[in-house]
């Protein structure tokens, strides 16, 4: 493709490197930018230039952090006692959305997974090991993605808490609220029938 | 939905701005830039700064340029008597990539449209005018979006240089190549066949 202009080609190829970012719709956004009242785009420059440098992770969890300590992990509100892990910060946006956990949180960076060379040492684990053993939590729940890397960065950590002696559990897995049984895959399936849930009438 | 840092918020809303872009992506996007070197991300930042002010329009035909004239208008090798009237610089870029047009572009800026409050008077369409009396080229074509106000900005054109005795033409409307007649709809269908190509064998 043929630029116009230096700077588009440049801008362009920036856009590109963001997830799920092809050349013509980074080449829509660079446009529509131009389009922008000059006191936008000079902000957009200004906050970009800023973030590498400002924006701070929390010391205990690993999160995004505008402190030293997050915002979670400052809060006395929060069950301190109770540890969800999770794989990065929209997992935690995600399930701060559902407001059905009040505990608090440790991002481990991502899951194991030697096809992508990301070990055990690249994560947040050694750190979280440190924690639990300073901390001694209640429980540590596991609220990671359900894939083979998933599963092998749980029973990873699981390893390494056994001596521990500490309550682990995992979110369920199953047939999404709303889903049709046809059109759920096989293992999902057979797994939420092995793990029903009891009522008692 | 609640972000753990006020600048991820603000980018956030910065990238929202931009089209096809929600808040889910938008929050992937920006968390993925952290995640870049920070060499990448100062370029990015100083890029988008300054773009507004570096980026220059062609004086002649308003696409973007680096310069005064563009790259298109200041190349002696293109058929400067072929004028062709085109929406936006994505437009300039798609027939560019084609190979099958050597004159020059006149960017319009957009197309004439009540519902979005687009007049006449917000397009470059009077530099067009001034630029056909000036220049007196030879053939006119028009290269607009196939839609009801893709068309009345070219009859609206059409007016306008009706007095100026000038070859205007359009490019043509039909099956796209590879197109089934059965997916086709009943307009672009029936307008194919008016507008049939004869071919003498």
């Amino acid at each position: 493709m043929e630029y116009p202009s230096n700077i588009i080609k440049e801008l362009v190829d920036a856009f590109v490197k963001l997830p799920g970012i092809g050349k013509r719709t980074a080449l829509r956004m660079v446009l529509s930018l131009l389009k922008q009242e000059e006191e936008d785009v000079k902000k957009l420059g200004e906050l970009v230039l800023r973030m590498k440098t400002d924006i701070q992770f929390c010391q205990k969890c690993h999160t995004i952090s505008d402190n030293e300590l997050c915002h979670i992990c400052s809060d006395n509100n929060r069950e301190s006692n109770v540890i969800c892990i999770i794989e990065d910060h929209r997992d935690l946006i995600a399930i701060e959305n559902t407001k059905q956990f009040n505990g608090l949180y440790h991002v481990l960076g991502g899951v194991v997974s030697p096809i992508d060379g990301i070990g055990p040492e690249d994560l947040k684990i050694d750190s979280f090991v440190d924690r639990v053993r300073k901390d001694k939590p209640k429980e540590v729940v596991f609220a990671l993605r359900a894939t083979m890397e998933g599963d092998t960065t749980m029973y990873y950590i699981f390893n390494l808490l056994k001596e521990l002696n500490i309550k682990v559990s995992a979110i369920s897995r199953g047939i999404s609220i709303g889903g049709e049984l046809e059109f759920a895959d096989e293992v999902t399936l057979g797994r939420s029938i092995v793990n029903r849930t009891n009522y008692t009438l």
